[in-house]
C-alpha cells in the first residue's frame, strides 16, 4: 500500500470517527428545545440504523469539499455531513424493508426491521429523514441563514421524488420491467448519484463560494457518483458476500440490468479510469488543495468492498 | 346553523380549496431545479395520499394565525400551510401501512398501499416528508432566510422523534402495554399536538412577531390540540363509520386507552368547553382580529366528523 494511500485511509478513518461521535451525540437521550420526549425504543432503532461503523463516504465528501475553501470551520462541515448521513441511513433502513429490497443483513448485522420490527424501521427512517433538516437548521450549525436555506433546498431536492426516493421507485419498477440504457442512467443518477452530487456541492454552498466553483464541485460529484455506481455494480458481479458484509449477486438474481451487466467488466474498468481522469481535470482549478478529492476519486473507482 | 358558523365553514372551505390547488401544482409533473425526473407512479401515489379533499385544518391554522399580523402575504402563509399538510399526509400514509395501524380505508377511499402497493406507500410518504422542507426553503416562498430557518427547525422538531413520529411510536407501544394517564397525555401531545402547535406558532414565525406573541400562539395551539384530541377520542367512542369515512371504535377494539375512555363522556364534554374558554382568553390580546381563531377553537371542540 502506497504512503499516499495509507494517508488517505487514515483521513477517511478519522473523519468517520468524528461523524460517528457527532451522530451518537445527536442520537443521545438528550432532548432538544421543543421536543416533548424521545421514546427509547425508537431512538434505539435510529441508533441501530445509523451507528453501524459505515465508511461515511458522503460526510467525507462534504468535509473535504468544504476544506477546499479556507473560510469554512471543519466542525460546521461535519454537521452538514452528519445531516446527509442521516438521509443516507434512513434510505438504507427503508430500502431494507420486506416491501422494498427485503434484506435481513447489512454490514454483517441484522437490519433494523429484523432487530426491532417493521413499524420501528419505518418510524426510525422517518425520524432520521426529519432529523437531517433539524441538524442543518439548528443554531449549533454556525452558518448564515441564507446558506442554511440553500442547503435545505439542495438536500431536499437530492433526497426527494426528483432524486434518491424517486430513484428507489425506479429501481423497484426495474425489477418488473428492465429499463433501457438511458433508463438505467437516470435511475442510478437519482438513486445514488443525487446524494453524492449534493455531498460535493455542499462544500461550495457551505463556503458561500461563487457559482462557477459550485458548478465545478457539482460536476465532480456527478463524476464520482458515476464511478461509485459502476464500482458498486462491478463488485456485485465479482465480490463475495463475506468481503461485502451484505448479500451480493443480488442484481443478477433479480435479473436487474446494470450498465456493467450490459457492457461487461472490461468496459467498466476502462470507464472507471476515464472517470477518475475526468475528476482530476475538473479539480485542476483548485490546484494543490484538491489532492484529497483526487485521491477520493481513485478510492471510489478502485474500492473492493 | 348560525350566520357566524356559516361564514366560518365557508372560510374553511375556501382555504381548503386554495391549499388543494397549491398542493396539486406542487405535485404536478413539472420538474423543479435540480430534479432529475419525477417518476409517474410515485407521483401518482403522492397525489393519492394528499389530494383527497381533507378539511386542511392544519394549513387553515397556519393561514389564520398568520392573518393576525398585518404584514404577512396570504400566499406565503398558504405555502407554509401546504408544507405542513405534506407532513400530515405523509404521516397518514405511513400510519395506514400494514406494519402500523393497518387501515385499508381513509376518507372513504382505499389507502395508498391498497391503491398502489406498500413500497409505493413508503416512498410516497418519504417523498412528501422531504417535499415539505423543499417548499419552505424554495425561492417561491417569499420570506427572509432567518424566517425559513426558524420554520424548518420548528417543523422538524414538531414532526420528528421528539414530536409526531415519536408519538406514533408511543401509540404503537400503547397497544401492547396501556400507558398511565401521564403517558397518554405525552403520547397525544406528540402524535397530534405537536403539528397543531406548530401550525399556530407558524403564523407568528412567518410574521416575525415578538417572542411573547409567538408564545401566546404556541399556547393557543397546545390548547386547540388538546381539544382536537379529546373531540377525536369522543368521536371514536360515539360516531359511526359512515359519518367519519373511516373505521371507528378502533381504539376500544384495540383496548387502547384514551383520556375519554378513562374519564367518560361527561368529563370530555366539560373539558372541551373549558379548553375553548382558555383559547378565547389566550387570544384576548389580539382583540377583534382573533375572531376567526376563536371560532376555530369552537369548531375543533364541537366537530362531529
Amino acid at each position: 500500500m502506497s504512503e499516499r494511500h495509507q494517508e488517505f485511509q487514515s483521513l477517511l478513518k478519522s473523519n468517520a470517527e468524528a461523524v460517528e461521535t457527532l451522530l451518537a451525540a445527536l442520537l443521545s437521550g438528550d432532548m432538544q428545545t421543543d421536543e416533548i420526549a424521545r421514546p427509547e425504543r425508537l431512538l434505539a432503532a435510529m441508533r441501530h440504523g445509523v451507528l453501524n461503523g459505515g465508511k461515511r463516504l458522503r460526510p467525507f465528501l462534504v468535509i473535504e469539499s468544504a476544506a477546499l475553501f479556507p473560510n469554512v470551520e471543519r466542525d460546521t462541515a461535519l454537521r452538514i455531513g452528519a445531516a446527509l448521513e442521516c438521509i443516507h441511513c434512513y434510505s438504507l433502513v427503508h430500502d431494507d424493508l420486506p416491501a422494498m429490497d427485503d434484506d435481513d443483513l447489512r454490514r454483517g448485522q441484522p437490519t433494523v426491521h429484523i432487530a426491532f420490527d417493521e413499524a420501528a424501521a419505518i418510524l426510525a427512517g422517518d425520524s432520521l429523514l426529519t432529523l437531517a433538516f433539524d441538524i442543518v437548521a439548528a443554531p449549533e450549525t454556525r452558518l448564515p441563514d441564507a446558506t442554511k436555506t440553500a442547503l435545505v433546498l439542495a438536500l431536499a431536492r437530492a433526497a426527494g421524488i426528483g432524486g434518491m426516493a424517486g430513484g428507489q421507485a425506479l429501481d423497484l419498477a426495474a425489477e418488473k420491467q428492465a429499463p433501457d440504457t438511458d433508463g438505467i442512467v437516470t435511475l442510478q443518477a437519482m438513486k445514488t448519484g443525487a446524494l453524492l452530487r449534493f455531498a460535493c456541492e455542499a462544500g461550495a454552498i457551505i463556503a458561500g463560494a461563487p457559482e462557477n466553483e459550485r458548478a465545478t464541485l457539482r460536476r465532480y460529484g456527478e463524476t464520482v457518483g458515476l464511478a461509485f455506481q459502476i464500482a458498486d455494480d462491478l463488485l456485485d458481479l465479482t465480490a463475495d458476500a463475506q468481503t461485502m458484509g451484505k448479500a451480493t449477486g443480488k442484481d443478477a438474481d433479480r435479473g436487474k440490468a446494470t450498465l456493467v451487466s450490459r457492457r461487461g467488466q472490461a468496459w467498466a474498468e476502462s470507464r472507471l479510469q476515464a472517470l477518475v481522469k475526468e475528476a482530476e481535470a475538473l479539480l485542476a482549478p483548485f490546484s494543490h488543495r484538491a489532492g484529497i478529492l483526487i485521491e477520493t476519486a481513485h478510492f471510489i473507482a478502485n474500492r473492493r468492498n
